[in-house]
């Protein structure tokens, strides 16, 4: 299982809705008028999106506060990180993280330097400045998948120097940035450099994870480049549709980051008094959890016949089977996997 | 321009709506209930798309009389032919031809073999058996696109023959494939074979170019290789649901056949009187068209000053600027196209 939220492989084994606590989606649902702003302008599925996606970089060039020729826009942010790896000889990736940071570039039949994050899951200055090399791609998840961990910004500054001086490029993958606590603004940190590009999505946030629309900004001569590299429409007429109505919608942005801010508190809170569970700090809306007697499978087939569906973490190079990640959804939602968790744990003769 | 579509880009020289004769798609507009189908089904925006794509591929395997598990499907056809041709390490063309075929391959860093159409647009199967090795991806329009041709079926055998003969893999681009007037069907008459896929796409026939769904048959190993390559969720959910629901619309296929033969001989018929032009025949809802007195720009300034947008066809390796494409849609929009034609060129002193 390379990736979370495959509810129908499962669906045989819980009779009932599952509970998908695999994917990290908004549990919010989408924006409140998305569907008719759809509805209204069904008519643009009989043309082809602007294969230029003019109007949509620009909504998102100002939600952003960057100009329209300075935004990328991709089918999810995996095809945001396809993309980049083509460009460059070897990627640079700290273990673990997204699967795909990894896959991509295989597939590609790039070079892959796979480094170490730390027992807190950071990562190591020396360890980097000692293998990165001039043309690498340093692909960091901010915050990272699975950990949940956004890199502070002093260290971020750093790594950035580092690239810089070495000659590499840095991606940064933010797409959980909106569902985070955070002090500062990579787009903003980072806007007169040359070798950063920031990856958002909209699909988490805004809850349309069907919709499939990523996007990034950097420099205007690299996302020249990058649109050489694309495929043609790569993103459908729906996601432009949606992506000029969600942006906007502030009321909607704010209630969210509270609502995830509290629930991830709560969370937090419930899952560090289970026994037999280490749970580590997060800055997203998913949690890792060691487990310190049980593995993945016993927990995930507990979980699943509760109706519940969690992410085993053995498929994330450098974890083995004793972690899981859960996705921060809504209030009764998180209950139920705690009295679940908990159940599955705690059992006593 | 290397793709028709583009109406922003021109809707400054021309102050109405523009009509847009550069891009193929079906002139009756989607099938009645897909709307409703789409509204109905809305919330599924907010899970991802099955990552395994089971019940659209089934519903595609239904309609091409084939197992769900030779289906492939993609962002497109174009996804198709870019994820085939990360696969090999030469592909072989005939030019005049779609563009990607060849900008694909050159972006992913492959070598490409132009071969040359004849003066009729023919395949010339010396010279393909000459050229052709193991280990390469033959990629053929069928019908080809700028030509509006079908490969007619003894010449395409041979060709299969040829193919397996010296190891090599066919790509059949059947994007077009409803349009025609066919007296085979390639999925049928390759069945059996291990070194043929056809890609057939929605996109065009259905006349939803936004929702992006393309289709692909072939044997089910070389599908698995397939979905190793291939980006995670690149079709989104409302194609998902399309993809189910537009294949059974058996009256709306055969309407949409018989409405396009019709005009597609009028549309002969009618440019064939006008002076000054040759019209080549075509099995497709496109005609290519050479310009025997003018050039495409000028005839495409023209149009577009009249309201409509056609194909300047010298971006298509091995046309030059005498060329034309024009799409054959509706009856009131052919008419104006061909008395727009006429203005253009029997201008009398």
């Amino acid at each position: 299982m390379k990736h979370g939220g495959d509810i129908l492989t499962y669906q045989n084994l819980y009779k009932g809705r599952i509970v998908d606590f695999s994917s990290n989606i908004n549990p919010l649902g989408p924006p409140e008028g998305l569907r008719e702003a759809i509805i209204e302008r069904f008519n643009t599925l009989i043309a082809y999106p602007d294969i230029k996606y003019r109007r949509l970089r620009e909504s998102i060039a100002e939600y952003l506060g960057c100009r329209a020729d300075e935004v990328i826009v991709g089918n999810g942010a995996v095809e945001i990180i396809n993309n980049f790896s083509m460009m460059f000889n070897r990627v640079v990736v700290f273990i673990p993280c997204f699967a795909e940071y990894i896959e991509r570039p295989k597939i590609l039949g790039k070079e892959i330097l796979k480094l170490k994050l730390d027992n807190e899951f950071k990562i190591n200055l020396n360890m980097l400045t000692q293998n990165l090399r001039a043309g690498d791609l340093l692909i960091l998840g901010n915050p990272n998948n699975p950990t949940g961990l956004r890199i502070d910004i002093e260290t971020l500054q750093k790594i950035q120097g580092m690239v810089n001086d070495k000659g590499a490029f840095l991606l940064l993958d933010e797409a959980f940035f909106e569902f985070c606590y955070s002090d500062y603004d990579s787009i903003r940190l980072f806007y007169n450099s040359l070798n950063v590009c920031v990856i958002r999505a909209a699909t988490k946030f805004f809850g349309i994870p069907g919709i499939r629309l990523g996007y990034a900004w950097t420099n205007s001569s690299m996302v020249q480049k990058y649109c050489y590299l694309s495929l043609p429409w790569s993103v459908n007429s729906f996601a432009e549709i949606a992506g000029r109505y969600i942006f906007k919608d502030r009321e909607y942005i704010n209630k969210t980051k509270e609502y995830i801010q509290l629930q991830r508190e709560y969370m937090a809170e419930e899952l560090k008094r289970i026994e037999n569970i280490k749970v580590f700090d997060t800055h997203a809306n998913f949690i890792l959890i060691k487990l310190l007697t049980y593995d993945e499978d016993y927990i995930f087939d507990s979980l699943i016949k509760r109706g519940m569906l969690i992410r085993k973490a053995s498929s994330f190079e450098g974890l083995d089977k004793s972690y899981i990640r859960v996705a921060i959804k809504d209030y009764d939602s998180n209950k139920m996997l705690i009295e679940g968790l908990k159940e599955c744990l705690e059992w006593r003769a």
